[in-house]
């Protein structure tokens, strides 16, 4: 079989190497589909050469095919198309609440331990979220994505009719506004890149450029003058901080999606005048699996227009170089079939 | 009748007027105590000429008795014990969405209009909350602060069982914790002024010195490696800002009770990492109104330890000048029947 396999430094490597029996308790998978994330290209740039174990497989958003079962495996066929939720939590404790998904030793498979990126894959069953035998595999390969946007959703406690702005038009940002939209709210995304702007517009989305119109006086005309209900921190830079807490309205909840490596500064005086929420969300729980799995069987929001490239496990090093050179790409998927 | 009259550069006058008849839909009070308030202390100091119309009284921590009924006044009679919640919301808008506590008109008696360091003082008796016959009127002035507690935990969600750390033993702070310990929780005060923590620990509350321990640890070792549950942030300050997002646990709640004049640094990547929930409170609803005159009417906790002084009215200007050479005291109460 191949794989990829990361070495540090920018590099990729493609090998030949052993299929391996699925170990007590794991399935192997024969790997259709595995998206790049933003996670893997910060792997790629070195950020995360202390977490990761090099030379190592990489790649976490994936469909597959259960190939084989290991001793101990129920519930679960050869034949049975699959998604990997790639939460290792085994080491949970009883301080972590029940809050397996971000328990203090989650280890996060595709980063902390072995990856997709690669022809087979052999993974704890307890992973696994089974799909329609009909489930189109490349859409298949966004439900991990998706699973953040559904929790993000969820945990906003969004409803119809009220007003969602979502800061960043990226990958997450864009799932998220779909999501949103398919709960009934009214979805303002606000991007900087004319690209991804003209791209979720496509999408039938609705977005506007902050560096050309004034983002509060507009959410402020959407809403009559209540402003946004929920706002998604999704862009990750200062600007979005800034105006947060501007755009939300009295009692708005705004969901820190974004990853802020360092400390930031926000106006708390806001949160204290208008009495706002700031929610920390961090990856998905089952039952937002559940929601990715039923929307993408169900296939009715614009998942296609996602997935902006599709390459062979072989041009791992090309595509990580063309991420490099094209920001205004969306979704890469690399298909391991071939 | 004598009125106490701010005003302007650190000068309190008291100057003898009329009684006035209350207008329409008003009722005028004989004032029996009024709390002094970090913010009246602010006004003292200049911070809020801008807002305050200059002379003016101030004063909105009170407790009194009915003195004379406005034209249209039902459900009150002179001699009845009330205090005042003193949020004039009369300019609400749907945009507030209900919210008429922090509405975006609000006006604040004993602020933006006449407050009650005199010995009469007219205000809506929509603002009015009825007391026993047999309320200790100088527990009364503790009303509003206490409101602010009852407010904070209310919003916190905090419940029996859970602990809370309170980051500031300040009159707010001692109040939130006296609230949640009365919930059932196990509160823990985080304060650095010795006399302060002196003055916890005398009213049966567990107070730390962070200067001195490693609160962290402290928490941690407090709830089983679970760390708190719920943190108030009532000091105000940034080593407060960086010790709550260390010491909340997993999906743990901040409450910012603490006003933030300007932009303060905050680690979001905790917010993320942990699920953590920063919920803005600010003043109080009915309904914590309803829950305070309660505790003062059971009288069950140690609420005669904050009151640390009781001057007449005439001493106005002492009062001020005293608690800026005494940070240490808690509630001074000027006594109005003098
Ligand atoms: N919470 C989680 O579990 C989780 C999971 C995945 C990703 N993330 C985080 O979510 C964030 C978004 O991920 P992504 O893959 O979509 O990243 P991305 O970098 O592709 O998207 C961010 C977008 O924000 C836009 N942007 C920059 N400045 C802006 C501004 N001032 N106003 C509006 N938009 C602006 C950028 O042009 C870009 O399109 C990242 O911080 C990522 O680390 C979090
Ligand atoms: N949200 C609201 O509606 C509302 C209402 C009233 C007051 N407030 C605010 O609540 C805050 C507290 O009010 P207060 O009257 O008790 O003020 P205060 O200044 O008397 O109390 C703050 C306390 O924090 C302590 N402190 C300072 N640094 C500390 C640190 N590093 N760790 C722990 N403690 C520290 C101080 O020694 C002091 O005792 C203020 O910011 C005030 O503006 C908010
Ligand atoms: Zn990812
Ligand atoms: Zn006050």
């Amino acid at each position: 079989m191949k794989a990829t396999v990361y070495e540090g430094s920018k590099t990729f490597n493609v090998i030949e190497k052993e299929i391996e029996q699925p170990a007590v308790g794991e399935v192997r998978i024969k790997v259709a589909y595995v998206g790049v994330c933003g996670t893997d290209v910060h792997i790629y740039h070195g950020m995360m050469d202390k977490r990761v174990n090099i030379p190592e497989t990489i790649g976490h958003e994936m469909s597959g095919i259960i190939d084989a079962l290991g001793e101990g495996v129920t519930g679960y066929k050869v034949g049975d198309k699959v998604v990997v939720r790639p939460l290792d939590d085994r080491k949970v404790k009883p301080s972590d609440k029940g809050f397996n998904h971000i328990c203090e030793e989650l280890k996060f498979i595709g980063i902390d331990s072995p990856g997709a990126m690669q022809e087979y894959w052999n993974v704890p069953a307890f992973t696994l979220h089974k799909l329609n035998d009909n489930t189109d595999l490349k859409l298949a390969a966004l439900i991990e994505p998706l699973s953040v946007a559904t929790h993000d959703v969820r945990l906003s406690g969004l409803v119809a009719g009220e007003t969602a702005v979502v800061l960043g038009g990226g990958p997450i940002g864009l799932l998220v506004a779909m999501v949103a939209k398919e709960v009934g709210a009214n979805v303002i995304i606000s991007e900087v890149n004319e690209t991804r702007i003209a791209k979720a517009k496509e999408m039938g989305l609705n977005a506007v450029n902050p560096m050309h119109i004034d983002l509060v006086q507009y959410v402020r005309e959407q809403t009559e003058g209540r402003l946004a209900d929920v706002v998604f921190e999704v862009a990750g830079v200062q600007p979005a901080l800034d105006i947060m807490t501007e755009i939300a309205g009295i009692r708005g909840r705004i969901l820190m999606v974004a990853i802020h490596g360092q400390k930031k500064e926000v106006d708390l005086f806001k949160f204290f005048w208008k009495e706002l929420k700031l929610i920390g969300a961090r990856v998905y729980e089952k039952e937002d699996y559940e929601k990715s799995i039923a929307l993408i069987t169900a296939n009715e929001l614009p998942f296609e227009d996602m997935i902006t490239d599709v390459q062979p496990l072989s041009k791992v090093q090309q595509v990580f170089e063309n991420i490099d050179n094209n920001p205004d790409g969306m979704k890469v998927l690399m298909d391991c079939q071939l």
